[in-house]
Parts: structure tokens; sequence; C-alpha cells
């Protein structure tokens, strides 16, 4: 059987294709259009209508406009904090641990199974964006939903924090966490930026010879920040959120390594071990510039025979199951995150 | 919150473009080119490389030219049988269930987990290809990796036979298996067209009142023969077996239906109804045109609190997974899949 292709119905089909494959490396896709699907909810579909993101191809040249777009983005999503608090029925409270600034996010009523567990929460948009408060919305609803205390990380930044800072600040939190609370108890989960945060943090918690977390859930994780894996290409255009990597993220990727190694396994959380490491559960889009950053890390749990669960929504870009609270999306993404953590999460 | 779009870092974007969303139905996406990914196994790298299907696009234009097209690339499948079954160290033999023809794969050693369970096997080529003898590859991967006794189902098919003998056939053979295995030790699997059996026999099993099997396994399911799902479109022409709806498969699907609704849950189970059903293990690649097939699938078991896992290979086109039984992500499939039966099939 060695070298042998295709044996299924395109045995014939390789076997002549294979003698020219030195010359047909790359694969020409053509001009499309591409409709917004039916088979998604009406909110997503207004999503998906809306476009792309229209500040996705921003350049921001210097450490102040950096500062000048993250503050305009971040006064928007600020706005909207309120309702959404209330809407959760959750408190929001700023706090410091271990020196590092956090926001405790508590639920009006912890729900039984919950009173002895605390989640600990990286917020997303490319370690550069959603400073201070903005850092919130994915945490209220989380709290919200499954009525469970959040510690939200406002981790430092760059421009003027590049890495190692924010995984320093998630570190020195959790190292702290672990001295009141039992690390079975605990469950770390994140965004895009938070869920590449996430995994990093579990590689970098085995460096320091410290106790897992109970569970992970890393949603859409930026896992690997060199422009690597198929979507970044199969999706390039396609997903409407983050659009292309050449847009704002690959920019943010080389400020917040700041000359260190993409390829890093603090970085970029894909190339490190997974041997050991807490159930996690995954989640993307079809149409997500993240997908293959996502199913990477999936291959590589579920080849280690860790306990982990994909969940890939049908139609949708980068994120999007955060953008609208009441998009059914949005309350399937957390119902999935609260089966898992309720599954695998000590009591 | 009521309508209230955007919440996160996005809220802006939204906010404004919204406005506009009536008139931005449709995405347009720019000619591009896909680089083979470095993120493939080798083998994978290969069949990617090695361009598109060469008759992806054929049309036979009558049930003569249908037949001589699938008796061509049958016989390059049965050509390959004879290595495939020693590889993986199974007989072969052909039989007869309640009058409709299965072949029987038997591994030279049965699993001793294994000893009183069954599965049952649909193959996969769009309800048209693979008659006969080419059947059974799939069956043979899984009944040699597995060490477990398979029966592959030779259903009949179109021209001669279209829809509804091949789900005809599948219950007749169900229910003859029941008279003698119990239900609960049944696993029931298949690959495209053969997933898009398995799930639709499920849906008929309730109808007909019958014990259900004890685990399903749907690998890139044709779960909907209409062109619905973004996949069909967001993986148009980037997937390099099925290329698109337009080739070979939507006239399979009219050739298969014979003016019956293809949207009828018994021709494309994504309609039906999963509110009891086998736990199901689900797979597809990220450039598969039915990952949207798949994810559909998986989010309505999910939503209906069914057990169900999801295996997305990065970089992978519709079942390439069956194309070569030495690829890494051959293994990793054969692996998921005798370990989702071994954790949910009765012993």
């Amino acid at each position: 059987m060695k070298n042998r292709p295709a044996i299924y119905l395109l045995a014939l089909a390789f076997s002549i294709f294979n003698l020219t494959a030195l010359t047909a490396q790359e694969r020409n896709i053509p001009e499309r259009i591409l409709p917004v699907p039916e088979t998604v909810s009406s909110e997503l579909k207004a999503m998906i209508a809306a476009g792309s993101a229209p500040f996705w191809n921003d350049h921001p040249a210097s450490a102040q406009e950096w500062k000048a777009w993250v503050n305009e983005l971040a006064s928007q999503v600020i706005k909207e904090l309120p309702a959404l608090r209330e809407a959760m029925k959750v408190k929001v409270t700023q706090a410091t641990i271990a020196d590092v600034k956090v926001f405790i996010v508590t639920p009006d009523e912890i729900a039984p199974e919950n009173a002895n567990r605390v989640l600990l929460h990286f917020h997303g948009g490319g370690y550069v964006l959603n400073p201070g408060e903005a850092a919130t919305s994915e945490a209220i609803m989380v709290a919200g939903h499954s009525r469970i205390k959040v510690i939200s990380v406002d981790y430092r930044m760059p421009p003027d924090f590049p890495y190692p800072a924010a995984m320093d600040d998630a570190l020195a939190v959790y190292r702290q966490l672990v001295t009141q609370n039992e690390p079975a108890r605990i469950g770390v989960f994140g965004t895009s930026t938070g869920g590449g945060m996430a995994l990093a943090l579990i590689h970098r918690i085995k460096t320091e010879g410290l106790l897992l977390p109970g569970a992970v859930a890393a949603g859409t994780p930026w896992s690997d920040l060199t422009k690597t894996g198929d979507s970044y290409y199969s999706n390039d255009t396609v997903d409407n959120v983050l659009v292309r990597y050449e847009g704002w993220l690959g920019d943010a990727a080389k400020l917040y390594a700041n000359g260190h190694d993409l390829k890093d396994p603090q970085l970029s959380p894909v190339y490190g071990d997974f041997s050991v490491f807490p159930p996690t559960i995954l989640v993307s889009g079809t149409r997500d510039l993240f997908l293959s950053n996502t199913v990477r890390v999936h291959r590589k749990l579920r080849n280690a025979n860790i306990s982990s669960d994909l969940i890939v929504f049908e139609g949708m870009s980068h994120a999007q199951y955060l953008f609208d609270a009441n998009m059914p999306e949005a309350k399937e993404f957390l119902t999935e995150v609260d089966g898992f953590f309720n599954r695998h999460l000590k009591k």
C-alpha cells in the first residue's frame, strides 16, 4: 500500500494527476459571488449582508495612531455595556489581582452547581483592542448565561506593553487564583486573541509546574500568529470580520510580538505540546478566517487523547457569536460553553 | 437588547453598515491563488496539488452513458481492492440479506470488545457510483482497523433503480439485522452518500417504529441534495474532489430523486427530526464542499442534546480521508470512528 494513491472512487483521477502534480502546486479560484446563506438565523444573515467591517484594512502607523484607533473602537463597545449588563443580570466591579487590573463579573444569582467555581476570561481584539471596560462583554455574556462568577483580565497591551506582558499578566492572575480556588474548579476561556491566550496559558502553567485548570473554552483562537493554515487563504475575503490577514490583523501580530518569534508557542500556541491538557471546547464558523487555527488545535488535542469538542457554526465569520447576545447562534455558543464547563469542572 | 447589533468590538461597524444592508446581500469574492497548505500530511499535499478530479464535470446524458461512466470508474476502484484487503487483513464474501446484495467484511482477527458487535455500511458515490464490489473500500478500511465485522450494502441505484430503492434496501437489511443482533450493538456508518443514507436510515427507523442502532458515523454526509448550505458556495472550486454542485453531483441528485422532492428528509436528512437519535460522529474538511452539510447536522444534533462529535480535517476536500489508507489523516479518521463506536456501542 506504500505510496499508493486514491483507492476509492478517485483511484483513476489521482493516478493520472499525480504525474503532473509538480506543476500544479497552487489552485486558481475564480472570482465569484457569495450569497447570504438561507441556513443561518435572521440576525446572522443581517451581519453577513452588512459587508466587511469598515476598519478591517486600517493600518495605524505610530503608537499614537494605534492608541487613537483603539480608543475610538473601545468607546463604541463601552456604550453598549450598561444595557448588556442589565440584560444579562450581572454586576461588574474593577479590582486588582497580583498587581494586574481585572474586572469581576458577578451574576445577580449564582447557579447552585457554580457556587464553588470561577471562570478566568481573556478578551479578544488582536492583543491591541478592547482595553479597560471594553474587555468585559464576552465575560458578561458567559457570567449571565451560566450564572457563574467570571474574572476578566484587563491585561497590558502594545504599543506600550508588547509580548510577554499579556501572558505575564495572565499567569500572575492564575497563580494568585489557585491559592484560593481548587484548580479543578477553575475554567479558562476567551475568544480570538482571548482563546489563543487561554491555550498559551496552559502551556505556560505546565512550564511553571502549576496545577492545571479543570477545563478550557477557546473560541476561534488565534493559535497561529503567522499566516499559516489553510483558512487564512481559503476564507480570505470570505470572512467579513477580519477579512484578510493583510488587514490590521497582521500588523497587530507584529506589534505584539515586538521581534519575538511569531511561532513561539507562547505567541502561537498551536505549536505547543498538547500531550497533557485540560478538556477543551473549540468554536469556529465555516467562513471564519481562523477556521484552520481552530481545527488544527482540535486535531492536536484529539490526537493526544485529550477530551475536546469542536463546534463550527454554519455561515459564520470570525467570532460573530459575540456580536449580538440575542442571536440564536450566540445562545447556542453560550449553551455549549455552559454545558462543557458544567461537565468538566469539579463542583 | 432587542434587535441591537454588535455589542463587541464591531459595535460601530455593524451599526453603520446595517443601514445599507439591504443593498449588500451578496459578497463579491475576487479571483485568488490557493497554495497547497503546509499544515497537512505529505500525502494530503499530493492530493491537493493533483488538481481537480478529472471527471468532476462529466455529464452523462442517458441511462447508457451513466452506466458506462459508472462502470469505468468502478473498474478502477476494484483493481485496488485485493491489495487493500491484504493490507487491512480482512476477507470479503458476497451474500444476500432480505433479498438485498451485501458484502460481509470479516477481519482475520476480531477484537475482543467487538465480538458481539456489527457495523452496517453504506458506500458513497452520489447514489450512482461504486456498484458491486466497488462498494467495499471504506468497509474494508474500518473492518480492518477496528477488527470488527462489517456488512456493506450493495444497494440498488439509478438509472435503473432511483429513490426509494436505496433506502428500501437499507431498511430491509437493518430490519433483518435486528432480528439477530441487539440494536445497541449495531453501528451504522458511511461517507458522503453513505453518510446521508446512515442519517436517513435513522429517520426511517423511527418512522417504522424499530429500535435504534447504538451509534452512527457519518463522514461528510450528503445531508442536503439541493444546493443549500454555505459551503456549496464558499468552497465552490476550493474543493478539488467534487469541485462544484454543477458537476456530475447535481445531475446525480436529480437522477436519484426521479421527481421526488429533494428536500424530503429521506433524500436530504438534514431536514428530518433529530430529537431522538443515536450518538453520532461527523467528519469533514476545511475545503469540503459538504462542510455545511456536515456542520448543519452537527448543530441540529447538539441543539437536540444528542451526543455528537465533529471532526474537521485541515485543508481537506470531500472525503479525501478515504483515498489513501496510509495517509495520516486516514488513520486519524479510522481512529476517531473506532473510538466513537467503542465508547457508544454496547459490548
